[in-house]
């Protein structure tokens, strides 16, 4: 169990400061995750990874020259945000574009994704290849939907040398991509981490047994089994990663054997030299292995083994050099320190120019964001009461996680004097970040939608209110997925945009058209049995032990 | 738990086998430990460290070029043998001495100073400095008697790096034990590691409890608390140690968080952010942290913090480039390989000459060897059985092994037409080596002095059987310490030999002699309630689960 912290919904961030605190050399802390502290020659591509905290030294502790530039870190086991990928992708990168590499994973594809689109919109290149090497997780026909774990190191190594050695955006998506395509891996699981303040382990695998292909957060596995010997685990997972060999594959292969947590370092060793033996047997050349913690799940014990398939180019690039915290290999001459100042104000967002009337606006959205998150505060515990039922608890503390960024952003907005556009697109931001999960990024980007359509700063219409509805419930299926019927929030929303477009045009005022809207959407939401975020479609977790029951730590003795 | 292994009793060979199998660019295998796999300049001091298994990295992930020259390797947290240390260093000993460095645990001490004692015998110069980090093992005014922990990392570092720069064996000790005496740890424990096999962990800590000063092997604690939070953890632990900082300390500190094995990264560097602070607070500078898991004990749950306190020479050596499969520092420009076939070409074992006669009395001794071996085999049950109610219940066990690694070198020094001494001097080392322990250190050390006794070849008067059963007796009391009534091996050896010698002054011939003293040696040990190996006073390590309850992995599913 995690057993040093202080408060649990504290922990991810923390421990991002105090990797950073002691790897000084190595790394600078931005808001979202970590970049190098080192200089980057201009116009080399900028690696991104990232996902989820609690896997290190996946993935902030792969930063560095001749690997990542830069590392996006979302809470434990959770996305990061898209506005977290966005600012760190934007402090790293050097004129050469953006590769955003991360794990198969749907909450990482929606937050990555959208980030993927900003930046090229915001005029920096930026391409995607997701690491889809668990065999586990899909057959081989649909490799495209496998989850990505240990073997995103291969990924990243291959990217961050292409990078290091000077070639193009367009180079480094080719070769990342066939590193992608050229591994495989397969792990087993023994027991399971639980989340610091946790009372329950996220998942349990029965005494004496293990489950093969269990996913790093407690994805489903295949089967399970009675424990066997270290030889008799080498002989099951190499021959299932001989069967699954890449076509491409040649004779020549880096195995990665890799613990989750507390599998130790003994025990791997002795499971390499079986791994060894059998992949000599298979004729193969053994080049450059790596055993040890890569990509860790807190205190999971499991283990993975990855095969990367080389040819000539893919063996140089994987036995190039890297420097970083946490993964190095060959010699990197030292490099002259960033001057970290300049990050954060290259970070600051400015004030947009606004009218009188676009700031009164602004001052009428914090009031209202403010109600807002009084309301969400006021019924944090129910929403944590039915999220638990069919989730895993967490809408709750999300929602008012959530709300409380958006409204403190609200108020630095008014401060700071600005319109009531970029105010709420800040305070839409803001949400998305802090609640973390599929349902901020839904509200993110469904308050975002509102802001951009009410954008003109004057009192609206109750036609113009009625659209920026619609342009909310747009944002929020077109994301989501999800249709009437699927017991998601899109069951309460449909009918308050249909009733609030139905009485703007029947010619009532924004106040009545909303009231009788809200009255139409509460109806509907009683009507089905359950109100939830939309988990079925999109959310990239298992269940994972409650939040809401998250204690604080024990006082002194 | 330790879940992956084939054998239990072959669990820490196989690790190592596998340690080097993935570290081939760093390490190369000799009888005993490892040593570097690349070719270290002539006449460079060679630092050998080591101690038991189970700790990786801490040894053998600790050798390459700036840091140690070999590691010698023991069971799992059981000192390595006198002869596997001799052959090590040995091994990889370039002509400028060797310096041994290693924890100040007791049967380390016995061991490695036997060693030392038999390299400078045969003209390599050998020197010590033992690691006395641990402020919760004794009070500062017994410095020398405190444990060494994860601070030995410092000492090795500083070392390593002296002989690196060509320094002499003199100087390589000075630092090194300037560093050991400016270095202070101290741990905190939540749980017990358990050995591979065995069904009950190695010490408890009670749940929601943490245990302050506890042994990475379950040696007594200062006290027992209820849990903390990082906070608070981190002002105990600073500010204990900072009561204990050392004389000569100045204002500059390494610190050094290390994780013990189920204490994960994220919850380190949670807990550095308030090391880090408090530290700063103290008025001190800090150099190049380190947090990690650098000395385990395989998955135990605990953690410590080391301050290394430095002045300019110190922070130099600190600061060096190393280069070994766990620790990495600066660059260090990649080097030739070592041949490999010459390594166990030096370690064999030359056949030295000897007469017909030495060696029919060495067939003699060999069949005296293999009844000794088929006794003790019946007798093994019965030896741990005895042995698990004062002590950890392995004795059958490591009587087993050293008695079956006596009578295969005997068969195989026969079958060389070797003569009685080297037979049985060679016996005698293979049994202290496979034994473990202390209680195979004393056979060792007492059939190599009965076999130098009769090194004549010649059979053997009565009262030369007696000079040599004396002197096998004196070589035990001299490496145990035990006395009469101690209720050790000495109890039933001291009547077995004073009644030898006294039928031999009476005329006896060897073998009515011979009988009568075990007849004498027999009634002494009935009329004590109890036989056990010395562990009162030389036991290096606390008890641990039956080694005779080992269970073998269960069959495939």
């Amino acid at each position: 169990m995690t057993r040093v912290f202080d408060r649990p919904e504290e922990f991810a961030e923390t421990a991002i400061d105090g990797l950073v605190a002691s790897h000084r050399q190595y790394l600078a802390r931005v808001d979202g995750g970590v970049i190098r502290s080192t200089v980057t020659p201009e116009n080399q591509v900028a690696v991104i990874i990232g996902g989820g905290s609690g896997h290190y030294p996946a993935f902030a502790g792969l930063v560095g020259p001749g690997l990542a530039a830069g590392s996006v870190c979302g809470n434990l086991f959770a996305s990061p945000s898209t506005s977290q990928v966005f600012r760190v992708s934007k402090a790293a990168q050097r004129g050469g574009g953006v590769l955003l590499s991360y794990g198969n994973y749907a909450g990482d594809v929606l937050h990555f994704g959208e980030a993927e689109r900003q930046l090229n919109e915001a005029g920096i290149p930026t391409r995607t290849v997701r690491v889809t090497d668990d065999i586990a997780s899909a057959p081989l026909d649909q490799i495209e939907k496998r989850r990505g774990i240990a073997g995103d190191l291969t990924v990243f190594k291959v990217a961050g040398a292409a990078a290091e050695r000077g070639d193009d955006l367009d180079e480094v998506v080719r070769v990342a991509e066939k590193a992608n395509l050229n591994t495989r891996s397969l792990g087993v699981a023994f027991g399971s981490p639980t989340l610091p303040g946790a009372e329950e382990p996220l998942f349990t695998v029965p005494e004496g047994q293990f489950s093969l292909g269990l996913g790093i957060h407690g994805e489903p596995g295949i089967s399970e089994h009675d424990m066997l010997s270290a030889k008799e685990f080498a002989d099951l997972i190499v021959g299932k990663l001989l069967e699954d060999k890449p076509e491409a594959a040649g004779t020549r292969v880096a195995p990665i054997l890799n613990g989750l947590g507390t599998v130790k370092y003994e025990e791997l060793f002795v499971l390499y030299t079986h791994v060894e033996r059998l992949l000599v047997e298979a004729g193969l050349e053994i080049v450059e292995p790596e055993v040890g913690e890569l990509v860790t799940s807190l205190d999971m014990a499991g283990l993975s083994l990855t095969l990367f398939w080389l040819d000539d180019e893919l063996e140089t690039l994987w036995s190039a050099p890297a420097d970083t915290p946490a993964f190095r290999k060959g010699a990197i001459a030292s490099r002259d320190r960033i001057d970290e100042s300049e990050i954060a104000a290259a970070l600051v967002v400015e004030t947009v120019d606004s009218t009188p009337a676009q700031q009164a606006a602004g001052s009428v959205a914090n009031r209202l964001i403010e109600v807002v998150r009084a309301t969400i505060e006021e019924h944090e515990e129910e929403f944590g009461r039915i999220d638990a039922i069919a989730g895993d608890g967490d809408h709750g503390i999300g929602m008012r996680r959530g709300a409380e960024a958006a409204a403190k952003s609200a108020r630095e907005s008014v401060e700071l004097q600005r319109g009531v556009e970029q105010l709420v697109e800040l305070a839409a931001e803001n949400w998305a970040e802090k609640a973390g999960g599929t349902s901020g990024a839904l509200w993110g980007a469904a308050i975002t939608a509102v802001a951009k359509t009410l954008s003109s700063g004057e009192q609206p219409t109750a036609e113009q209110a009625a659209a920026a509805a619609r342009a909310g419930l747009k944002a929020i299926t077109d994301l989501g997925k999800a249709e009437v019927g699927d017991k998601t929030l899109v069951d309460a929303l449909v009918p308050f945009v249909e009733t609030f477009e139905a009485r703007a045009a029947a010619g009532d005022d924004v106040a009545t058209a909303f009231t009788t809207a809200a009255t139409a959407s509460r109806e509907a939401a009683a009507a089905t049995s359950e109100l939830r975020p939309l988990k079925g479609r999109a959310r990239p977790w298992p269940r994972r032990a409650s939040a809401t029951r998250m204690r604080e730590p024990s006082p002194c003795p």
